[in-house]
């Protein structure tokens, strides 16, 4: 089982996957994606992957055969495991617990050479549904405490494998990055009354110069202090700090906006790598004030080197400003 | 002149170099290490960096001629600018300040081919004595508040040169990262009136298992939750809270100890990329009981993917115990 570990000082938390124990000599320097060759993740291969726990296709096919439009499946090679307790103990002045969590795959489209930037509203909305219905049924587990949604395209931005994928986890303990989302709103909240998210958008749309697009319900600017260029946040207008209440009508306006998000930037920079990850409100946490849900988008077009290790400080190349223009420009 | 940029709900500061104001088709996908061909950090290509500020060779010789064993010059791409005044000033609810700074690259050995993590330690030595006398120079300059000293080894850890070399960074602002540990470890100090780092150094006596090497200065350790595999930490036994108030016979030892850690390292995984960093006390601080000065070493060895960009969690396949028996046993 993995084991998470906190470190004492900064109470960061570390999983440690154990029963993958990497050796010096299993470090391959420079992984590739394997390109060609056996997808799992194809149609016609659905019994080598865990039996699926979401399915939208053709209600007459049996499960884990052909015939779907998207499938979730639990990751083969889970970095946490689901079943256990979480048994937390001390080891002199360390703290750990069991690496109980659930880490699953949703497998975007069946078709092996589609990508999400390419995808249709109409297609995209229901990857959004997707993860919707498995925060919803992963929040019933009384052990978890955050259910995390991101996706890694692009071998230099951690993706393992070709097919269109994303990735949910979720997890014991809330993350450090959401503690400090909360943290900080709240502190902004306490002082103006007002929620911080709310407040930016109000002062983008009246500024207009990191806005890339809108829709009657969400935006999508380039954040005034970006860690990557041309990093992107799509943020509700109408203030709200759980992704899983949005309205049917709100997830149209969603895969609108996030599928015009995705292909200005693919425009921009052809098969650029990304990151996107979900922020959410913690589940079963009650409606927040001060709270925002939205997606961050980060490209990797910048390395990650001894001084933001160091400071926790990124050196950006391209302003904000100049990145929104670009992707409002794309034809 | 850079930017300095804060996020307001993070408090996280990104450095946006305007003037490099890359466009999308700037972006090269993989750029790779210069190999080969024109080296302006090699000796009789002085004139081709901005003047050296520290020096260590020959006393014959003229500034910024061959000659030198060590030498730290100004760097021609700086991320910060020394010139200026910081003039912080709000945009809306945003915060920014100018990107006033010093950036300067320690050119560790006059040999092309010589790799730090073969140094041995008597020419390490003088390594450290550079970090330590351009942290004293810095440390006048009433603007700054922190000096950064890393290392970035390797295409894959963020180097674009191949020579051997290192960096300092001054920064007119704390960094997060320090500001975290001096908090964390300051939460422990109050709770049981000890060192967090110093109980750590105990523990890990007693237990040895994560111990890579020691002397009677200095111990190396594999930490207990380390983000990344073969992670290692460097520190003086002794308690002390700022590099620079080291006597020479410490800096004996730690030239002994990080000669000996870089060479199990770089026996374990050949060539492997790494970054290290130097963990110090804000400049012109009164010593701290709780804060203890040490070195962190990051092999680059998995790819920080959406998962940690958006939780700020690691997953590491190797325990640290076993890292730490693969360093000892090297022979």
């Amino acid at each position: 089982m993995p084991e998470l570990r906190k470190d004492p000082i900064l109470g960061r938390w570390i999983i440690i996957a154990k029963e993958r124990g990497k050796r010096p000599t299993d470090f391959i320097l420079e992984e590739s994606l394997s390109i060609g060759g056996f997808c799992p993740l194809c149609p016609g291969n659905e019994k080598t992957t865990p039996p699926e726990v979401h399915r939208l296709g053709d209600s007459h096919q049996a499960p884990n055969s052909p015939g779907w439009q998207i499938r979730v499946v639990p990751n083969k090679f889970p970095a946490l495991v689901i079943e256990g307790d979480l048994s937390k103990e001390g080891e002199g002045l360390y703290d750990k617990m069991n690496g109980i969590g659930a880490h699953e795959v949703v497998i975007e489209t069946p078709n092996h050479n589609e990508v999400f930037s390419e995808l249709p509203p109409e297609k995209m909305i229901n990857v959004f549904f997707a993860f919707r219905d498995r925060i919803n049924d992963l929040s019933k587990d009384p052990r978890f405490k955050y259910v995390m949604v991101f996706k890694n395209f692009g071998r230099a931005a951690g993706a393992s494998l070709e097919h269109s994928h994303s990735q949910i986890v979720a997890l014991p303990i809330l993350p450090r990055m959401i503690v400090s989302e909360l943290a900080g709103s709240l502190s902004y909240y306490k002082y103006k009354e007002r929620c911080v998210f709310c407040d930016i958008i109000r002062q983008e749309i009246k500024e207009n110069t990191r806005i890339v697009c809108q829709n009657d319900h969400f935006i999508t600017i380039t954040p005034y202090a970006p860690r990557s260029p041309f990093e992107m946040w799509i943020l509700p207008k109408k203030h709200s700090s759980a992704y899983r209440t949005q309205d049917d009508a709100s997830f149209h306006a969603l895969a609108a906006i996030f599928s015009e998000t995705m292909w200005r930037l693919n425009t921009c920079i052809p098969g650029v790598p990304y990151n996107f990850v979900l922020h959410t409100s913690p589940i079963r946490s009650e409606a927040m004030e001060h709270y925002h849900w939205h997606f961050e988008i980060m490209p990797k077009l910048t390395k990650f080197a001894g001084f933001e290790w160091g400071s926790g400080f990124y050196i950006n190349p391209t302003p904000p400003e100049d990145a929104a223009k670009f992707l409002r420009e794309v034809k």
